[in-house]
């Protein structure tokens, strides 16, 4: 099945008319529970109206709009994604699910068809964690997993707090910290959320251009990693009496990047980033560095990858401590759990795309999204990736509609075939 | 021979006193033609009166003091040092070498010993960079070859300029800069620098514990390498589509730590300096870095084996630019030669030590000194290095006064010998 010409006219308009709405300087700007994510949802529920879709909103102030099926008192089949942006970032984190769930709708309502459960349109709010400093608060907030920490963060620009812009929008925030959800998630059958790939995996192919996520990495990270050497005249001290702190740092790059090689030959997924490095402030071109302070991130879809690679950190720094004289003070590890997405849905992806002859590739997921948040508390999830290039968060990012409108057919297969 | 009780005596209470002189906070100061370093002189000078010296200052500012030698028409032996020190330095980086040159003069006169050729002490001002950012002031304006633009720096950190601070001690700058030197070089036949080490090889050691210096270690520098990748969300990009600057960076230096490996086991002089090392601005943890600068400090007392391991550092970023996609972007090299230092002067100390079983070690100066201002501008110069701790320019410098004593002896064998 090809989505039809009006379909995919309906997805650009969409796209054309919220990008507009909420222009920058460069790029998109909609801020999760402000002024331009409430009149972009205004846009989208007329839309849904069009379709006869009935529109609720929930106390969390995410938009849920329901297409009947033939069997209501069956879990729905709920497909959305978030309606907010980074500040000047791109049109498409986020609205490119939203869309693809209209555009499910769109095809269902033009072509007669009633789906066999409830299908249901979920455009959530503030996923996006660039103007407060908490990602996930609509998709939290839905499950009441929000804390009193989070209500009290302020903006990071101007007045107020996440609870003061929450109130604006009409939405108890007290209510969103008790634990209990605010919708009944036993009636979530199965949740899909269509998004652009953040990487080039996708974007480096000719085919296929559409991704089923196998799950959405879980990370350790260290904030502040110490390596301490020993200052000293970079012209009066041979290499056998260096404690030389940049050359140990290097060295343990360079041996977790060798490490980081044998795990991917296991066929391990694995990701490891050192992205802020810098030696001491008394550093000198004429000076042996005493000191250097790095990041650590590392990513995986597995724990045990992650607790092994973590093990093999640790393993390194002491050999280099014991064969160099420096030390590593590592603080304390973060971990972020992975998420197990729904074999079951994902599974019903792939019978959909094989199908309809569409080519889709397994892809892990760098970042988090709010399916993590669903698939962490129990609910059906899975992700759809569509190739896009230039990352996300910028004004750059770039999906080509004819890899959307592949990815939206998928959904509507899925959709159609879901009983 | 071993140096009396009484020259030890003399050399503790010189080395005492203007300790007390210049003690600052922390350590001691005493600026290059500042009102410490002028009262230090006249002390010293008045401790060289009484050992019968003729007192002159050069149009520089810096002290001669004169023993007559049984042949006062061939050229002198000269010893000596600065005795300037950085802001909250150590006693003994520069003084040790005036107060060696002092020592010498007192065991001669206590002994009524007269030496072949004229004896002379020098007293130089300003060799440290820490106040004016230029080094080597006092020798380099004995040699007429001071810029207008070296006059013209300012203070670090209060009013006036360097030449201001060299005419409140009665010395005209101007003269300072005509290319002509303010002395007869001609009338030095031999310059010997006694120095504190700066670095940890004869204070690792039981014995020796002085050093003939082998020469002065050139150096090649960059200011400022940039490694230029693709900056990347951490999470969502896979390591075959990574253009990572820091591990490219990593991977640069632990190649060229294998590479200095290699050229010390070929029997080559060079040390190996990455001394300031960042990423940018807009480094994140979870985010790809692609961008780091840093600088490169290489030294060696070969100018073909600077040329050579340069040559490697720029095939080796070539090659880890193919492999990785990134880009280093070298700003232009900044070179010194290395300083020769004068074969008949060094075989003298040599001899001397042979001759007065004085156990002493060949060992490269790493650091710079005016030495190497006289033996560039062909003026024989060789220099003893002194066991000491923790390095210089801090306050932690430590000497042991006994291992001062052998240098000084050693100093004194090679003036008693000189014929």
């Amino acid at each position: 099945m090809a989505l039809s010409a009006e379909v995919k006219d309906f997805a650009r308009r969409l796209f054309d008319t919220v990008r507009e709405m909420s222009a920058d300087v460069r790029g998109v700007t909609r801020q999760g529970y402000g002024p331009v994510e409430t009149k972009v949802l205004e846009f989208l529920k007329d839309e849904g109206r069009k379709l006869g879709l009935e529109i609720e909103t929930d106390a969390a102030g995410n938009v849920w709009m329901t297409m009947k099926g033939r069997d209501s008192t069956r879990p729905a089949f709920v497909a959305g994604s978030h309606v907010d942006s980074v500040p000047q970032g791109g049109n498409f984190d986020g609205l490119a699910g939203v869309v693809a769930a209209l555009v499910a709708a769109k095809h269902m309502h033009d072509e007669g068809v009633v789906p066999a459960v409830d299908y249901r349109v979920l455009m959530m709010r503030c996923e996006e964690s660039s103007f407060f400093g908490k990602a996930y608060v609509g998709s939290l907030g839905m499950l009441g997993r929000l804390k009193a920490s989070d209500l009290a963060l302020r903006h990071r620009t101007e007045a107020g707090t996440l609870a003061d812009a929450i109130r604006s929008t009409g939405v108890d925030p007290e209510r969103l910290t008790t634990g209990e959800p605010v919708v009944d998630v036993k009636k979530i059958g199965a949740f899909v959320e269509l998004h652009i790939e953040q990487g080039p995996t996708l974007t480096s192919r000719e085919s296929p251009r559409v991704g089923v996520v196998t799950g959405i990495r879980g990370n350790i990270r260290h904030k502040n990693v110490v390596c301490l050497g020993e200052t000293a005249h970079s012209g009066a001290v041979n290499k056998e009496y260096r404690h030389d702190a940049v050359m140990a740092a290097a060295h343990l790059f360079a041996e977790m990047d060798a490490a980081w090689d044998e795990f991917l030959a296991a066929g391990k997924d694995l990701v490891f980033t050192v992205g802020v490095l810098k030696t001491g402030e008394t550093a000198a071109i004429s000076v042996i560095p005493g000191e250097v302070r790095f990041t650590i991130d590392m990513r995986s879809l597995k724990k045990e990858t992650l607790d092994e690679f973590h093990a093999r950190l640790e393993a390194e720094a002491k050999k280099l401590e014991a064969a160099r004289g420096v030390r590593f003070v590592f603080d304390d590890a973060l971990y972020t759990a992975p998420a197990v997405l729904s074999d079951d849905v994902s599974e019903r992806l792939h019978a959909a795309a094989r199908e309809a002859g569409i080519p889709v590739m397994p892809i892990a997921s760098g970042a988090g999204h709010d399916s993590a948040v669903f698939a962490n508390a129990g609910i059906p999830a899975a992700m759809i990736f569509i190739a896009n290039q230039h990352g996300s968060h910028n004004p750059d990012e770039a999906m080509e509609l004819d890899d959307f409108m592949t990815g939206a057919a998928l959904l509507t297969e899925t959709v159609l075939r879901y009983a």
